[in-house]
């Protein structure tokens, strides 16, 4: 007896066949070349989904379901997904920066307005002013906009208090969110996301304390799923992110890592070196570097609304990213300064539009892969024994997802069985 | 006493001091190099808008509001924008196009897809199959998406019938919709939108039926509020365009133009010739026909969806329009093969990240400019005799209209002082 079946749906179970890695040489339906099948897609027409204790418990064409339901949901023909994942936000944040935006539109220039006080630090000012409630208060409608597309899971990263107390309190109203609304929520400590004021041309003090003092604070309160680490020719340096990756190594922490994105640091051979969970943006990555991720089992997070709205001109090497068999992953890197993005789905339309990513690889960047990305192995596919996290859409076909630029198709969400 | 009164909002009342077509020099706040002043936003903080009969009656700071309303409606802060315009949109069609996009991200050619029946064909036959209730059915979720982002006049051409019965249907529906919904509609005969497949290699013979039957009956149903054509290299040439804008004129219809997007054909000329309300894309307009289309009063529609969603290289020449002062308008062009855009609000980020409009720019394109383009002088700002037409938004500043990606700040509509 399951807890609850819907019936009456397309599935779209993001559990097919091709196994992950091996990404060359797949030519059937709606492959690229050297790309995924459309059948990694895992579709079920006429499907299933039967849920017991929050978790799925039985997946198929709903003419094999084995037994009945205490309750049955009609989807009247709508696709279901496993709910999507955002695998890269920053959305706990104070201060408003569209103000910037208007500036530099008008023409003025980047050093005017760090001059006058702009930029990251802006945010970091207004955050580091705002209590849990404010900040609170600010993510929720950020965080509402993402779940009403069909997210179900969010990571979100501190990085814009640069110290600690502040850093943890990022974190916290980041945790409390998930409390305040259905979605799993992912903490990331990003305390190495800029050097602040009081350290300025201190770099390497900042990067000390980060590594002796902010990670080991976030252990111990629990705060921190993974750390994070911006390395790039305009932040930390390599050295410097060694030295907190092994400070969250102690502590029993997975890193992620914001790499290669203005220059090639070396970024993405240094995440494979501490096996991180991912390296994202890798705009400018080697393809030795984006070898060595494969090799880790380290997810490459695509970031195309970053791209898009900074402009950047270097796409990262998706056919080197193909060749090596590494999994690829798409989230909107919501942030206020690069890449002011609330919608997961227009993220999927940059990805397949800007750097040509496949219908099957852009749904797998937003399911499978981002899950992978978070280190979950408890959901990001409609597969038996995971977690009853669905999205359902009101669509002809998943590539529908990709090809609409604003909309909304989503139906609902469950999250562990319930919605 | 008015009808009723909103208070407690700031204003954006699109009707600010710099006079149209004047848009050099200005260096005030937020002022691009060449480009229009913020001050063009014509901002009132603290201020009230008042009803009467359906139209604004009084607009201004709330201290000075003259005298009392039968109805009062606290707006807790928010903004109050003149109700979006979009000013070119193509969105009643049958068919799907996402298989297609997913088949040529899979590295299926233009042509592969075109000889399988795919393209704006494929469009053509699911349009002439479609009834007007399937039709509708299809239009109304795409209209809404635009609706709930604060858009309260709509514009909608035919252009998939490409004979006269089913380009006639299409503008019925059209007409039909701002009934259904609470939203005006005004509509564009054009069937000069592709040569239908049994006139294949007859392009000059369909031009003429066009000019000389389907204008004719459109201005006789009293359908069409204008006609439009697809002037370019790969459409209609000049001449045949001529020859359906003589027609137009003939019946008392107004003509508007999409011109010089994939090649500068003298698209711009040619409008500003037939003194068009618009002439749109213009990506490869030159100096010379924008600056014929500002001495004509012919407003640039900016479509920025299209060039993302196809990648086109070459933008629209925005300092020859500011130079020449011409009106800018932007719009979404919604349609399944180039523009699959539900979202007037992503046109604004498009057109400001990647033509660098101001933000003054962008939302005159959409407000007072996108009235212009459709010679709609009774909407577009918020001033007294004008419908009252407006839209709420919970936002801190105008720019944050054009600053998310994703994402919907519209709190309400109200249409013809009703909402
Ligand atoms: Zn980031
Ligand atoms: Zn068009």
């Amino acid at each position: 007896m399951f807890d609850r079946v819907w019936l009456n749906a397309n599935l779209c179970t993001m559990a097919g066949a091709a196994p992950e890695g091996v990404t060359t040489g797949v030519t059937a339906g709606g492959a690229a070349p050297g790309g995924l099948a459309a059948d990694a897609l895992g579709i079920v027409e006429d499907g299933a989904v039967a849920c017991r204790d929050g978790r799925i418990a039985w997946v198929g064409p709903r003419a094999a379901l084995p037994g009945p339901a205490a309750d049955t949901v009609d989807c009247a023909g709508a696709w279901i997904l496993p709910g999507l994942i955002d695998c890269h936000t920053h959305l706990v944040f104070a201060g408003d920066r569209s103000g910037e935006f208007e500036q530099r539109l008008g023409g003025t220039s980047y050093a005017d307005i760090a001059r006058a006080g702009g930029g990251i630090l802006a945010t970091v000012r207004a955050t580091r002013a705002a209590d849990e409630e404010a900040l609170r208060r600010l993510a929720l409608p950020r965080l509402d906009a993402l779940l009403a597309e069909g997210v179900t899971t969010v990571e979100i990263k501190s990085g814009y208090g640069l110290d600690e107390a502040t850093e943890l309190r990022q974190l916290r109203v980041a945790r409390g969110l998930a409390a305040a609304r259905r979605a799993g929520v992912a903490t990331t400590l990003l305390a190495a996301h800029a050097v602040p004021p009081e350290y300025r041309g201190r770099q390497p003090d900042y990067a000390a304390l980060v590594a002796d003092a902010i990670v080991p604070a976030a252990a111990r309160e629990k705060l921190a799923d993974a750390v994070d680490v911006f390395c790039d020719s305009i932040a930390f340096t390599p050295a410097e992110t060694a030295r907190i990756f092994e400070s969250a190594r102690a502590h029993g922490l997975p890193v992620k890592l914001h790499a290669d994105q203005i220059a090639d640091c070396g970024g993405a051979a240094l995440a494979a070196r501490f096996g991180a969970l991912s390296a994202d943006h890798l705009e400018q990555a080697s393809a030795a570097g984006l070898r060595a991720m494969a090799a880790a089992g380290t997810v490459a997070v695509l970031l195309p609304g970053a791209y898009y709205f900074i402009r950047e001109q270097h796409a990262p090497d998706i056919a080197a990213m193909r060749a090596a068999g590494l999994r690829m992953a798409v989230a909107t890197d919501m942030n206020p300064g690069s890449s002011p993005a609330l919608s997961l789905l227009l993220m999927l339309n940059l990805a397949c539009t800007l750097f040509r990513l496949t219908v099957a690889e852009a749904l797998l960047g937003v399911t499978r892969h981002a899950a992978a990305a978070l280190g979950l192995a408890d959901r990001g596919m409609l597969a038996p024994g995971l977690r009853c996290d669905l999205a359902l859409y009101r669509i002809t076909r998943p590539a529908e997802l990709c090809y609409w630029l604003g909309g909304n198709p989503c139906l609902g969400r469950v999250v562990g069985g319930e919605g």
